[in-house]
């Protein structure tokens, strides 16, 4: 070191104080994010306890059921995507095509050396290079052409992809650039997926809460909405500027019908509101439902009724963590916009061009996830096996779930319709809540403490999505494999209720 | 379609107006990021245009010089690396392990399933599950272990390791928690990389320049900063609290010596000052340079002197884009915190949280960049040749750049110490500052636009970086391979010279 070459009154000195949260951003440390919150960094205590010392707890492993994380459940990749992503990681694969595909079993097939191939050229080469800011446009066309054939007909223009990191990202753009102070509102859903609330924290706009209506399957009341656009646009000068959807439903499960999109499309038109919609399960549906894409209803409304309906202004978001695909950490997403004026365009474009790029393996998994084989291409029948497996043990295990709450005395359980989640509604008894304050928890907090405590089982506390006042819930994955744990959930349960009558 | 069966006068209204400027967010607004701003959106243009009708240009193709994209300008990827990720991608082949690795020669290496496995292993079987939101645990561990030998034994730990989506978000997540109003300062090099202006503008952080000495290779002037501090801390108002350095720097090409680096913390001990240590081209060094870490610098000074030197704040930040590796496509990156307070580390993770997880195949790139194959490894030879041929590439065709630099009329650059670039100074005539202004640009912008217009060369000029006043720059990478851009660049000078003396 040549510390000592410096003159030594250099060091003379009364050194300052750290930083401490007083110094920090408030908005930062006012927002919240439950689905990574208490009960699962508790989880991560209890893990690492149990590595240490397996025997230590009620329970030998944990449950993870706080988020939707298919693959660390075990669910199997689909095989053509993971081939093909390989093969882009490695293209010297392509110089043995011909060792690779003639094995038996082949250890590639050949429709995915032909996708591998129409990337690498889409991509420029080689992974490995910055993409495009929006994302790589070869990509962003094979995305243009899904929207418009899953919107029977309605056109989709590459230009309005914007390809990003998950959804996430997509959302953070979108409200960072429309948030402009605490004068600007944005509609949520209570309950509703945290990262909305946690971002409106970060740039500091006013959440203008719409409550979905539990009994009726979690579905949206305009009239509600509209009531609270009137009263606080009226009374507090806040401009209703946006409104989240999410559809379908996150922590809910629930899917909107065409008429509630129709007449949130009627909002939207008639106060100037931007709509959000976070369509990232839009692949799981069950049960028969159906699900209706906002542009498809927003293009049909625009043809009947064009001088209304041709300002509304539209983002949809879509990632590859979820659906059949459920490649989280992949980190693949998209959002098309619908309608925006140039500057707005432009601004997008500028916070994407800040970050760089998506990862742009990740906006080959969207390619992937979107164009699965077709028939006659070798992959093609492994691929619709695998995806009408996966399809069947999410539906299967949502059943499962959800027979269980229906069966629970205290627990009143709406019916799966669609996405990764039930959410419950507990029925505590002041007995749960008093308890619960003696803690300083919510009363949901304390009993997701409580089933983690005793099963394991980690979930989120319906506190972290917001619900009505004195009503309390929890958000459970049905994606956790096997029976054990939904059975030792109901042990608890019949156990915890006695605890607490 | 069933909006003819909802009552018809729900579709009679005035239609309120799209959002404008002005209801965006100010901060985004006014933003700015040149690296990918005017001139290579224009470059992006003529792209366009040539694709169409390749003869319709001056040039036949863009030399994209405007952006460290090692991979874009067909650097090859590491193939360890590679077949690594390439695994991870695709874990069905450790099951053909032995036919994959018997080939003659063999398509993949023993060792790059050895490390696929243990770094499977560490992820927990699956790069498609979001992993912990600081990082993959086992990584986090080789990165310690990677620091402390790089800083001779100075101890790192996993737990002040977080990944992120290279460095960009790392500095985004720091910038966005040490922001808390106008009266923020933070001290910035002129010239610097624009993401950190960016960042300031987008956070509302006030930016407090220091000058870079052009003349003594773009070394930094302390008392210049210590003069910057006091000036504006006593007189404005504002919180000198962040100092961000870029070492080796970005554009400029400098290295900070050992002696710079304890003044530096010296700044930051007396005022309490959190250092960002942009550190991304730690790798890149030219000519026996060598780079003296911010972290082991500061630790050396904490052991002589603990009581002045405990409470300094430093995050340190690293990229699979850059050094030899190049993986930019994979948005690989990691910051190492030192001496912050439990309350800022707990912010960085919310933020970490919010985000859910970088893309899990760029922490194992990481992983990858920072621990090579050993000697004995089947893949040891062909990494080490590979390496040494990116490094001896990169360095002569920085010599060969600034070889003609130092030969041309008009212009004077600084000797290559390391990173990707050289930022030339310009010394442009009074005609070409009068014709700039006729077209609303500056003199730089003016320089770079005619280039990129008579030749494909795209560069960023020096104002996107920032200067001192009435002094032009540009920057250029060296990584576009052949001699003819060299030349026909050259051949333009000359004429442009010509033109406007």
């Amino acid at each position: 070191m040549a510390t000592h070459t410096i003159q030594t009154d250099l060091h003379d000195f009364e050194p300052a104080p750290k930083l401490s949260i007083k110094d920090l951003n408030p908005n930062v440390i006012k927002a919240e994010f439950a689905v990574r919150g208490t009960i699962p960094m508790k989880a991560q205590e209890l893990q690492t306890q149990l590595n240490k010392n397996p025997h230590s707890l009620p329970f030998n492993e944990i449950t993870v059921a706080n988020i939707g994380n298919p693959q660390e459940l075990h669910q199997k990749p689909l095989t053509f995507a993971r081939q093909v992503v390989s093969i882009l990681q490695y293209p010297e694969l392509l110089n043995r095509r011909n060792e690779l595909t003639s094995t038996t079993p082949p250890i590639y097939n050949n429709d995915s050396f032909d996708r591998a191939e129409k990337l690498l050229n889409e991509i420029g080469g080689s992974v490995g290079a910055y993409s495009a800011s929006q994302g790589v446009y070869g990509i962003r066309k094979t995305i243009a052409n899904y929207i418009t054939q899953r919107d029977l007909g309605e056109s989709a223009s590459p230009n309005d992809i914007f390809m990003t990191t998950g959804a996430t990202a997509a959302s953070s753009y979108l409200l960072s650039i429309l948030s402009n102070g605490p004068q600007t509102g944005v509609l949520l859903p209570i309950p509703q997926y945290p990262l909305y609330t946690a971002l409106l924290a970060l740039h500091n706009a006013t959440m203008l809460p719409y409550y979905l209506e539990e009994e009726s399957g979690w579905s949206i009341d305009t009239n509600e909405i509209e009531k609270t656009i009137k009263k606080n646009a009226m009374t507090k000068g806040i401009q209703p500027k946006v409104m989240v959807i999410i559809n379908p439903g996150n922590p809910t499960g629930s899917i909107l019908s065409e008429d509630s999109l129709i007449k949130i499309f009627n909002i939207a038109a008639k106060y100037g509101i931007v709509i959000i919609a976070d369509e990232v399960y839009q692949e799981n549906l069950f049960n028969g439902n159906k699900f209706h894409s906002c542009k498809k209803v927003l293009r049909s409304l625009q043809k009947q009724f064009p001088t209304q309906y041709n300002n509304v202004q539209l983002a949809s978001l879509h990632s590859t963590s979820k659906g059949l695909f459920g490649e989280c950490g992949q980190r693949g997403g998209y959002m098309e916009i619908i309608g925006f004026n140039n500057d707005v365009r432009n601004l997008i474009l500028k916070l994407a061009c800040i970050d760089v790029c998506p990862v742009v393996t990740g906006q080959a998994m969207m390619d992937l996830m979107i164009l699965p084989p077709k028939q006659g291409d070798q992959s093609y029948q492994l691929d619709c096996i695998e995806r009408q497996q996966i399809h069947n043990d999410m539906l299967n295990r949502a059943k499962k779930l959800y027979d269980m709450f229906s069966h629970m005395e205290g627990i009143q359980c709406q019916k799966p319709q669609g996405a990764m989640y039930l959410f419950p509604r507990l029925l505590l008894s002041t007995k749960v809540i008093d308890e619960a304050k003696k803690f300083e928890m919510e009363p949901d907090e304390f009993y997701c403490h409580e089933l983690l405590n005793e099963t394991g089982i980690c979930t989120v506390p319906g506190s972290g999505f917001g619900q009505k006042p004195n009503t309390y819930h929890l958000r459970t994955t049905f994606l956790a494999p096997g029976d054990q744990w939904i059975n030792k959930w109901e042990k608890f349960h019949k156990a915890f209720l006695k605890r607490y009558t």
